[in-house]
């Protein structure tokens, strides 16, 4: 039988919830649902087990990992299954690049260090990053903060054999990856685009962040799609209802033989940190596959899961 | 220059009106709106001309074919362009197996015989490709009755070195290929199907007639969908409002990680004629090239055009 | 404090399973959700107990009420609340006009019978009626069959001081106030309506019921508007997945100022079970007051409540 | 006959070109598509002809009426009509307080003076205002900026005579109407509103302005629900492809019986500029007749067309 992978984690917001109810979820159940790649290198779902957690909230330090989760600002529901304490005390974690040698001391032991804290704080990313290189512990980067598409970086965890994956993961199921299809599909049967739109709407706290600084996530997501000729993307809007549920609705209007209207309205209902853990559990796993097998550097199997791998624009 | 394809066409309804007014708008225009391939083998979308129209219609039959395309139950709207006199008078089709003789003297000239009839009619169909066969003109048969998918009928055509290109053509866009796009992108993903169904409304006489016969079509919705397994489809509902247009109605609920809930909700709205015109227009160039060239029999490059090629199940 | 209503009901299916355990539900949250009225004459929602229920179904009879509720084909989900037994066994219930008596003597005690049964058996529906008019028990027809709209048997029940209240109950909430309440607003601004059409999809056994006699359905659809005009009714689909939720999907198509376009689309998503149970619960309490205060015949309170109340045509 | 309603108008954006373009229909095809009261004070909706035009874009002024409504930024699509010239030249507009003489001397023999320009210059409303009540014409103004609410000024139109009629028009079919009677409907059902939300996005200056000035529009959509407390407004979305069409998109989330879901989706597509049109030609109407039969002041018959009558707050 394999050995779990022991994975630390920074951040313990909705993502980290998802990530730590579901593993628990599918070691209960034995289910498969929703789960795109059941064994990577021969690790399954459930083979996963938490060893450390950092978090800079005053209110979750010093809790239980199974605990903290459920803390406020975070809002992803309360799975149906059992969630026994983790032995899993909340740490402060770092809030700049002092403290690197603590955190790294506290690694021991792990495989993965999985960054899943919010983005837009590239220095703690650094310090983290440098951490589990000192520790011999594989980094991944959910984060769009520039950390695997460092050369330098990248050349001193590839020199130190320790594994260095991100940046910044692609949802599982969203709305670009929907509107994408669609614009190909129209593209791909000859009709004309004439316009389209997209609008988001979500409850979480990331949601909230993301509308105070809309510019970058609107371009992001004009990024994501393979024609932004005629697409157009409508303020994000926080709707705290919503709570982790994100609500897109999706407008294609084109043209067909004749110029004759062809009409699409979708309504896309999902919960994004379910989307943030059902790719996390394959880049823990990779990473962890390479660390064990002594793979320094960056893991080109992750970067299906990834929007910005190395190489890609800082 | 390249010399237009001459084209003869079985049936005076609501495909030959859309393919009809569509040519005559892509003439005058130079536009290449909702177009998927501009050229095939040299032709362009309004290098085609109308040399003969049969149909069964005592209003239609004697009207010149820009004409009767307007007539009762037709009802695909007048397009925006100018529609000259074809010069083409519509004639008395066959009813059975008698008249092909009479039928094939008049295809002289052709390169195409275009059978875009209802469904349902295999003795009418065949007869007309009999009489193509004869006349050395190409036969493209759009409906359901299996006449390429005959061996025998195929082998005479193969030694006659005529083209039979059939059957049942594929729309550019509807509901099959949408529905089946967004059941291929769930699973991609490793989202799970829970349910999902597609309701399909139209105001065509071609809509009132499959109402009559639910089930065939019920099953034929159902195999054009790569996962038919959770897939419900609803019965059809014609709906006369709606004159040429369809809406359908998609929904699909699945499950991501840990179980939790994704759910789509589609709308689309589309020209069911113009979906048939955009895809006829490709198999009378590849049909007219087949025949300028002697190629007789099976055309290989029209299979992904059409439903059920020759090979496949009666 | 007021003795609660003691109600005998007639078929077990899902309506009479949302009313069982939504009134468990109410007595033990003392929430006031989905309520219209709180009180009716002095009766909260939690103000009633079952004493007798009748069913035909073999698999049902000789159930305690609170299990027999969750027999196939019913599918109203298990609502989240404690369902103590009800100490009620399902008893063998008529299926044509012997046993009048019996069913009379087993009614002993009861206030109200709730006649739930399936539409189109009306032989049973009056013999049921007989059997309360004899033990002096107040009749609430929900089904579409004519029983108060009998003018004759109404004037029996009057005469006998025996309330008597039907027929056809109103959902709380579906199709037809839905697409009622928007074409009466485009009305009332000034709107020029085109077209508009309901689909509605279920997978209720009711539903099942309802696909194999479409027509009537539809019709009654129709009459359910104020203005049907331009309105049509898509037929109706059984889809096995959505179990107790019907799903309703409408559109409206307009002119507003100088004949410029308004369009309307909307999906509803509702269980049906539900809309039957808001209603129940205060039909019975109608009646019950009715009952104890001595007011035989029909009780204009309800009209609101019901589709065909006495004087509407049979 | 009835001598036709002389009409000066303020500002040359969508809402005038929707008015001119749509009386100009009206009279040509005596149709009553999309009109409320057919008839009020004897003046039908054609019954109206322009006599002045004021505006400040260089490019409008010296153009006629009928020739300067589809310059750019207007978007407000060219109707199926005949639109002759109207020989009423666009004249420079007041920017600040100066020039009223110059006004109200080339409002001679006009009945009404619609100020429709964009809300948000409150010196320039009042300067036209004085400018009417000194020409003895009715001023109507459409727009947010305080003015028939001052109850100083509104003095002084009764004084001499003249009426006076703002302020604000509600649209004749938008978002809030629709939304309202749906929280409404849901209310007097006895449902529980759980959630709710609306998105808006259009593609006019007009939304181009509120996407700068969000707050206090989103304050406004919510002061138009009866219900407020569980309602999201989202931030407005200004798409150009849109055009003059406004889209919206509301979610209703509700607990009928028990707790069960209850959950409604609606988009509604609708031009913004008719909106104001369906409701200006009646505003224009009852000012043109109040003024006519000597009624200075208020007009109360004006009250459910305005959002903002005299005596609600400023």
């Amino acid at each position: 039988m394999i050995e779990r992978v022991k994975v630390a984690v920074v951040g313990v917001g909705n993502n980290t919830s998802a990530l730590v109810q579901g593993i628990a979820y599918y070691q209960q159940t034995g289910s498969l649902v929703g789960i795109s790649r059941p064994e990577i290198d021969g690790f399954g779902v459930g083979d996963i087990e938490f060893v450390a957690a950092f978090a800079t909230s005053p209110e979750k330090i010093g809790k239980d990992l199974t605990e903290a989760i459920f803390l406020p600002p975070n809002n992803f529901p309360r799975l149906d299954c059992e969630l026994p304490a983790a032995g899993v005390p909340v740490t402060a974690g770092l809030v700049d690049d002092s403290g690197i040698d603590r955190v790294a001391a506290s690694l021991t032991g792990a495989d993965v260090l999985l960054y899943s804290a919010p983005s837009g704080r590239p220095v703690t990313a650094l310090a983290y990053a440098e951490a589990a290189r000192r520790a011999g512990v594989a980094f991944v980067n959910t984060t769009s903060d520039a950390v695997a598409r460092d050369p330098e970086l990248l050349g001193r965890f590839t020199a130190a054999g320790v594994p260095l994956i991100g940046d910044d993961l692609t949802s599982q199921f969203g709305t670009s990856v929907l509107h994408d299809t669609l614009l190909r599909l129209l593209a791909e049967r000859g009709l004309t685009l004439v316009s389209s739109y997209q609008v988001n709407l979500g409850g979480t706290e990331d949601f909230r962040n993301l509308v105070a600084n809309p510019n970058t996530k609107k371009q992001s997501k004009l990024n994501a799609l393979s024609t932004a000729d005629k697409v157009e993307v409508a303020p994000l809007g926080y709707l705290p209802h919503l709570g982790s549920q994100k609500v897109a609705h999706l407008n294609l209007e084109a043209q067909g033989w004749a110029g004759t209207s062809v009409s699409l309205d979708v309504k896309l209902k999902v919960h994004d940190p379910s989307g943030a853990a059902g790719v996390n559990i394959d880049l823990i796993r990779i990473a962890a596959n390479a660390n064990r097998t002594g793979r320094g550097g960056y893991a080109t199997e992750a970067t299906t899961l990834l929007k910005s791998p190395p190489g890609t624009a800082v």
